[in-house]
C-alpha cells in the first residue's frame, strides 16, 4: 500500500516521519499528473502547492481550523489529503467525481468554495473575526496566490485585516504567474522581496547585515529607535507593513521543513502575518514546467510528452480563436480598436492580438472593474475598446457596466466568452445570468452568433455601436461554416429565419439554433411543422418579426443557453406583452438553480432533461394539453 | 461685479491676480453655503477643494486637459468655474438645474462623470493611455479622495499606472474622512505620512534630516547608494512608490501658492506621480467643519446655526431609522447577528447598531464586495451577518452574491437601501435595477415592505432565511403605520390581498402600494373596480395567489418602483407563463431609459408620466383598446 493511500484523513498525514513526507509528495504529484493528463484540471497550481500542503496538514487541524485557497484550483493535494483520494478523484471534473474547486457541499475539510479570484483574504476575515466573535480558537489561513493581490478585493480585506482582527494567517502563494505572466507593479514588487538583499532576510538578520557596512553600528542605534517610533523601517518598510501586517519570508515552498517551521511560527502570532512562501507552479512535471501557461489549467494530454489530443482534420475552429483573429482584421484596419483581457489572454484567444498588435493590447491583471474602466477612460478619449471577459466574471463588472459605460453612452464592447455552461468547471464558472442581468441596462446591445461568421460579423457590428454592446458565445468549437475574408455588421435589432412552419416557431438564440434545427426535424415526424428563427439580439428583440411569428403560430417555443428565469425568452414574452400580442410562450432554458460540474455539456443537457430529445417531448406535451384545453373551450 | 460673476471660464480664472483668489475662493464658499441650505447637497467636500480647484484651472487647460473627480460631488467649485455660474447652479439637484455631480452630457469640461466612489484613478488611467496611443499631449489628473483608496477599484488601478503611461497626475485629497471617518488600515499610514518627520519633508529635505542625528552622515551615503540599488529606501520608501508611482507631499490644500506650485512641478513630471493634499473637509464654514458628516450631505438648512427644517410633528419615522432600529431589536436578541455597511452607517441607518452594539458593528470602508464576502465568511462561522448597502452600489457585489452567497446557499440578510428614485442625485444613485440582476439568482429572497411595520418583519423573515435575503425599500420616510412591538417573520412568497375588485387587479410591490390604492380610487370613478394585491415578495411570488388573481381579472397591473426590463411585473408574466394561465399583464415602472435628476420623486413621475393620474389613464386606455379587440372578436 503506498503512503498516499493510507492516508484517510489528515491525521494520517501528521503521523508520518518527516523522511516519508519526499515519497508522500511524489506519490501526490504522480496521482495529480496521471488524473489531470485523462481529465485535464489544473495541474500547474497544484504540482506547486505539494509540499505547502501537507506543511499546512501537518500544523493545523481542519475542520477545526479554516484554510480558505484562493480561487481553489490549487486543492487537488489538499482534496487527496483529506479523503477524497477514491474513485471521486479518478473523475474530477467529470459526472460523479468531485469538483475541480473546494467545495462546502463535498467535504467539511473545504471550510470556503471558490472558482474566481480574489476571495480568500476577504472571507478568511470574515471567518477570523467571527471566531474572535464566538469566542473560539480556531486558526483561520488564507492561502492566496500573487495575482490575487491584482484583484481589488483582496486589498480592500487587506485595508481592514489589521483593524478587524488580531488572528489571522495569510500566505502569499508566490509562483510568479496568474494564468499568463502577471503584470502590474505589485507582483514586480514581490519579486524585490525576494531579490533585494534589504528583504531576503528574515528581521533579525538584518542587523548582521547593517554590521558589514561603514556607519552600520549608529545605524543600528538610530534605526531600532526611529523603528519603535515609526513602525516604517528596514524589512518593516514592506508594502504588508503599511497594511500592519506582519510579513515574513520569503522562505522556500518546497522545503518541507522550512514550511512547517514558519507555519508553527506564524501559528503562535498575535497579529496578522503574512508568510511569503515561494513555489515553482509545475513542480515535479519536465513538460509543465516548460510551459506554465499551458500547463496552469490543460484538456487532456500525454504524459510522456505534455502533448495534447490533436483535432481530427476539418474541425471547426475554436470560437476563441475566431475571436483573436477577428480582432487583428478589425484592430489593423482601425487602429483606435484595441483589446483588453483581466488576466485571461490565452484563454479568450487575446494573445492573437497580442502577438500582432502588441502596442493595442492590454492585459490589466484579475481586475474586471478596472478593465471595464479603463476600457470606458479610453473610450472617451476616442479609442474603441474592446473587453474579453468570460461571463461569469464579467459579474465584477457589473456597477462598471451600468455607472461608468451605459449611463456615458460609451462604445465598449464586451466579448462574454465561456457564455452557457463550462462543464468541468461547473457552478463557479458557468455564463448563464448574463442576458438577465444585462438586459436591463439602457442602450445595451446585445448579441449571440450561431456560427463563427455571424461571432465576426457581431463583432463589426459591436464595434459600430454607440454605447455597451455585448456578444455571448460558449465555449469550444464553432459551427464550421465558412467564413467571409473580412467581417460585415449586421443590421441591429434583426432576426433571421432559418425554416418556415405552420404550427410553432422556435426562436434559439447563439449556438441554440443547430439544436433548434434538430428539434424541428424531430418534431416533423411527429406531424408538426415548426418555424426557426436565428433570433441573433436579445436586445433589441426584432419586434416586427416577433409580432407576425405570434400571429402566425399557437405556440412560440424560446432556446436559450442560459437561466430561464429573466432570459432571452422572458424578453420575448415581455416584448409580447409591449406589442400587445398574445401567444404563449414555452420558455426552454437552465432552470433557475446552480448547475453542477460535468463530463460535458451533452452529459449536463441530459442530466436537466435539457437534450433534443426532452426539449421535443417538452414541446409535444405542451401542445396535447393546449389543445385538449381547446376541446374544453368548445365545449 | 464680482469676481466669481466674472469668470465665464477656466480662461478668466488665469486672469485673476494672486491677491485676488482669497477674494474668490471667499465668494464661491458663500456661493455654494447659499445655494446648498436652500438646495441641499454635497457642502462638506466642496468647501474643501476651493483653492485646490482654482489652481488646478490655473495651471490646466480644461477641456484639453482632463481632470477626473472621483465620486465628484467635490465638482461644485469646477462647476463655478466652467461657465456654469448661473441660473441652472441655483438649481443644482432639482429640476432644469445642473447636477449634483459631473456629467459629460452636462459640459465639455466634465471629463468623466461619477457618482460612485473609487472609479477615478482606473478612468484616468484609461484616458492617459489613450492620449499615449493618440500621441496628443493633454494632461491627465484625477482627483482621488482618501476613501477611495479603500475601494479597490482604485488598488487595481494603482497596480497598472506605472506599467500603462509615463504620464499621470494623482492627487490624493486627503480629508481624513470618507462620509463617516475613515477605516482600515491606509487612512491610518495616510496619517502617518502626515505626522511621522520621515515624510513629512519633500525629498531634498530629508538630508537636512539626517545631518542632524548621530551617524547621519554615513547613513546619507549608504542610504543614497542604498537608494539606487533598491529604490527603496527614505521618502521613497512610501505605499505609493511600491506602486512605483512617485510621491509627493504632503502639501497645504488651502495655501494657493503651495497648490499652483506642486501642480506645476507635478505637470512637468516624466514619471507618474501622486501628490498628496491636505484639505479640511467644511473649510471656512464653521457649523460644517464642526460636523462634518452631517455635512458631508445635508438637506437644506439654515446658513446661521446649520440646522435643517424640523419635521412637522406626526411626521413618520424614516425607513432608515426602523432598519436600524430593529436591527438593533434582533441583534439584542441574537448575538449572532451583526451589522456591515460600506462607508455608510448614517445614510443607512446603521449608526443606530453602532451606538448600541458596537461589537456587532462593521464599517468597512468603501469596500462593497468585500462587505459581501466578509459577511459570507463570518456566515460560514456561525455569525448572521446583515448588510445594509444601497441598491445601486449593491451592484458593486453582484458576483460576490452569486459565487459566494448563493452558490454557496449562506444566510446574508441584504437590506437594500435607496431602491427606486434618489431624485435629487439622480442617474447614478437611482436604485432601479436589483429586481432584474438578482431575480435570476437562485434561492434568492426577495421582499419590498409597504410599511415600516412590514420592514421590521421582513427582517425577521430574512433572518430565518438559508441563503441570500434581499429587502428593498427607499429613502426616507415610512407610511405612518403603528409598529408592533417586536418583529415576526412573515410566510415566505406570501402575498397580502388589500382590497377585491371585478374588473382588474392591480400587484404593487413595496411602496407602490399606496399608490396602487389610489389609482384604484380614481378607477372606481371610472367605473371600474380594481383589486389591490400587496405582493411583499419579488421572489418567489405567490403562485397560488397568482393564478387565482389572473382566472378571476381581465386584466394584471403590476405597479413597481424599478425599471420595467426584467422587473416585478416581468417576474409575474413569466409565472404566468409557468403556471400556462393567460392573462393580460400591463406593467407599470421605469422605462428602459437613464433617469436624470429632479426636484422630487413625484416631480419625476410626474415628468415620466408615472403619477397617479397617468397611471390611470394608461389602464382605461388598455382596458378599452381590450374591449375593442373583443368586438372584433365577436363580429
Amino acid at each position: 500500500m503506498s503512503l498516499l493511500e493510507q492516508i484517510q484523513s489528515p491525521e494520517d498525514v501528521k503521523k508520518l516521519d518527516y523522511a516519508e513526507l519526499p515519497a508522500l509528495a511524489q506519490e501526490i504529484r504522480e496521482r495529480i499528473i496521471a488524473t489531470t493528463s485523462k481529465n485535464g484540471g489544473h495541474i500547474g497550481p497544484n504540482l506547486g502547492v505539494v509540499e505547502l500542503t501537507i506543511g499546512l496538514h501537518r500544523v493545523f487541524n481542519t475542520p477545526k481550523d479554516k484554510f480558505v485557497f484562493d480561487v481553489s484550483h490549487q486543492g487537488y493535494v489538499h482534496k487527496l489529503l483529506t479523503g477524497r483520494n477514491g474513485e471521486s478523484f479518478d473523475k474530477i471534473r467529470l459526472n460523479d467525481g468531485v469538483s475541480g474547486f473546494l467545495s462546502r457541499h463535498e467535504s467539511e475539510h473545504d471550510a470556503f468554495g471558490a472558482g474566481h479570484a480574489g476571495t480568500a483574504l476577504s472571507a478568511a476575515l470574515g471567518m477570523a473575526k467571527a471566531r474572535d466573535l464566538n469566542g473560539t480558537d480556531e486558526h483561520v489561513v488564507a492561502l492566496c496566490g500573487d495575482a490575487a493581490f491584482t484583484c481589488g478585493i483582496t486589498m480592500e480585506a487587506l485595508n481592514n485585516v489589521a483593524s478587524t482582527t488580531k488572528r489571522m494567517i495569510i500566505i502569499l502563494n508566490d509562483n510568479k504567474w496568474s494564468i499568463a505572466k502577471n503584470v502590474g507593479a505589485l507582483p514586480r514588487y514581490f519579486n524585490e522581496l525576494i531579490t533585494n538583499p534589504v528583504y531576503n532576510r528574515l528581521n533579525d538578520d538584518i542587523e548582521q547585515l547593517l554590521h558589514k557596512v561603514p556607519g552600520g553600528e549608529s545605524l543600528i542605534n538610530f534605526g531600532s529607535k526611529w523603528k519603535k517610533e515609526t513602525k516604517d523601517f528596514f524589512v518593516s518598510s514592506s508594502l504588508f507593513e503599511k497594511f500592519d501586517v506582519r510579513y515574513i519570508g520569503p522562505i522556500d515552498g518546497h522545503d518541507l521543513k522550512q514550511v512547517e517551521h514558519y507555519l508553527e511560527f506564524a501559528k503562535q502570532a498575535e497579529q496578522p502575518v503574512l508568510l511569503h512562501v515561494l513555489t515553482t507552479k509545475g513542480k515535479g512535471y519536465d513538460v509543465a514546467l516548460e510551459s506554465p501557461e499551458r500547463f496552469h489549467g490543460a484538456s487532456p494530454f500525454d504524459v510522456k510528452t505534455g502533448r495534447g489530443t490533436p483535432s481530427p482534420a476539418g474541425t471547426p475552429p475554436k470560437y476563441q480563436d475566431v475571436m483573436g483573429q477577428t480582432l487583428v482584421k478589425l484592430a489593423k484596419e482601425d487602429t483606435k480598436v484595441v483589446g483588453i483581457t483581466a488576466a485571461m489572454p490565452s484563454g479568450t484567444g487575446l494573445n492573437i492580438l497580442e502577438k500582432e498588435l502588441p502596442e493595442q493590447f492590454f492585459d490589466v491583471g484579475i481586475a474586471e472593474e478596472h478593465a471595464a474602466l479603463f476600457a470606458a477612460g479610453m473610450a472617451t478619449n476616442g479609442q474603441h475598446p474592446v473587453c474579453a471577459i468570460y461571463s461569469t466574471f464579467l459579474q465584477r463588472a457589473y456597477d462598471q457596466i451600468i455607472h461608468d459605460i451605459a449611463l456615458q453612452n460609451l462604445p465598449v464592447l464586451f466579448c462574454m466568452d465561456r457564455a452557457g455552461l463550462s462543464p468541468n468547471d461547473g457552478a463557479t464558472h458557468h455564463g448563464v445570468f448574463d442576458i438577465a442581468y444585462l438586459r436591463c441596462v439602457p442602450g445595451a446591445l446585445m448579441m449571440a452568433p450561431a456560427n463563427e461568421d455571424e461571432l465576426a460579423d457581431m463583432m463589426a457590428t459591436g464595434l459600430r455601436w454607440q454605447g455597451p454592446a455585448f456578444i455571448r458565445y460558449p465555449r469550444g468549437n464553432a459551427a464550421g461554416v465558412p467564413m467571409k475574408h473580412f467581417p460585415e455588421p449586421i443590421e441591429v435589432g434583426k432576426s433571421k429565419r432559418i425554416q418556415s412552419g405552420n404550427d410553432i416557431d422556435i426562436w434559439a438564440l447563439g449556438t441554440m439554433l443547430a439544436d433548434a434545427e434538430k428539434v424541428a426535424a424531430r418534431l416533423s415526424e411527429h406531424g408538426i411543422t415548426a418555424g426557426v428563427v436565428n433570433a441573433r439580439f436579445a436586445k433589441p428583440l426584432d419586434h416586427d418579426a416577433l409580432r407576425e411569428s405570434a400571429k402566425a403560430h399557437s405556440l412560440i417555443v424560446t432556446m436559450e443557453d442560459h437561466v430561464v428565469t429573466g432570459g432571452f425568452g422572458t424578453g420575448l414574452a415581455e416584448a409580447l406583452l409591449d406589442l400587445d400580442v398574445s401567444c404563449p410562450v414555452l420558455r426552454i432554458g437552465w432552470p433557475d438553480e446552480f448547475v453542477e460540474h460535468g463530463s460535458s455539456v451533452s452529459s449536463l443537457r441530459e442530466a436537466y432533461g435539457l437534450n433534443n430529445e426532452a426539449i421535443t417531448e417538452r414541446i409535444i406535451h405542451r401542445l396535447r394539453k393546449m389543445s385538449s384545453a381547446d376541446v374544453d373551450i368548445s365545449k
